[in-house]
């Protein structure tokens, strides 16, 4: 028993060692994330995502052999993940398409107010830097757009929008959130989103009446 | 007249300082906003604007006591004052605002793909990385989007667009760019502007009928 009992005590280390690892990489992972939807991807350094997320140096390239990039793209579909968890809690199946549509617009202004204009979309900053410079993190962040946009048309559809209208106004409804953040980042007020989100509200409704 | 005209030759370096100054200057705000429209703002050294404008060290701090920020904000301002050209071009007094509309996101997508979608909005990226962290730059960022607005606006205005709903409009317009720029750029298809445009082309139609 006592030896049986050692053993198992003797492979705790080992069975704790996995979730210790995908403890410190998640880390690394949410470090970088916060670092490069706030102060972008070139603006966020690799020694303070490792302090951020108290990892050792060795750790980065253990858990990242591709470095920097390959963290960017990991980033881009963690943030990513996050954000479609988002847009599905104000889109969950059955919803008001009309209603959320709105609610989600309203709610944008006000983590932007609640932020100081800091939170917006977490991955528009380091797509723009990169989407040029490196395939692994342009392909994270069409594949994390698209994710997003598969919600708004799967319940844009469930709502009797037919397919290739639901992409178009769902495609509508993310250039108007886009285009929105950037402008009430710039201004510090958050009439972008008031416009828009009165604008999509009615082009919801318009198509599912 | 030998002497004059040693003279005026002697002047000449003096009388030619100032635009070679003032060039210099341009230069060095050129390299700037082209680096920092394509690789963002952390991510385009002083060095290397540097060496882009043939210029030396010293020129920097001379030209920009404010540093990098100093030089930041300078550059959003061309940047900003060229892309107005362009946008006063697809849109001037007098035009028909429902075919320059259509034209004008065309335009952005025939651009986008001669560029291999490297060149969408010149402030974006900056203006995202930096507005949290730059009185400066975020200034100037909403000083420029709002240059483009006023444009957008009068035109809306000339063609019989009420001013309150004409800024609701030129607000829409505006944001439906940008979002699909960051579109456009990531999924490096032209689908989002063809979406956004065709949504803006009527909603401008709507509004002027």
């Amino acid at each position: 028993m006592d030896r049986s009992s050692d053993s198992v005590a003797g492979m705790a280390p080992t069975a704790h060692a996995e979730p210790r690892e995908a403890g410190t990489r998640d880390r690394i992972v949410s470090a970088a994330a916060e670092g490069f939807a706030r102060r972008g991807y070139a603006g966020t350094g690799l020694k303070a995502i490792l302090t951020a997320s108290h990892a050792p140096f060795g750790s980065l390239y253990h858990f990242f052999p591709g470095g920097k990039e390959e963290l960017g793209a990991a980033a881009i579909r963690t943030s990513g993940a996050t954000y479609r968890e988002l847009v599905e809690s104000f889109f969950p199946p059955g919803v008001d398409v009309v209603a959320a549509t709105s609610e989600f617009f309203a709610a944008g202004a006000e983590m932007l107010v609640a932020t100081e204009y800091a939170d917006a979309c977490p991955i528009a900053t380091i797509t723009l830097e990169t989407a040029t410079e490196s395939e692994a993190m342009r392909i994270a962040s069409a594949e994390v757009l698209e994710s997003w946009l598969a919600v708004l048309q799967a319940r844009l559809v469930e709502a009797g929008v037919e397919a290739e209208s639901a992409r178009d106004i769902a495609v509508e409804l993310f250039c108007a959130v886009e285009g929105a953040f950037l402008h009430c980042r710039a201004t510090r007020t958050t009439e972008a989103l008031a416009a828009v989100g009165r604008a999509s509200t009615a082009r919801v409704a318009d198509a599912v009446s």
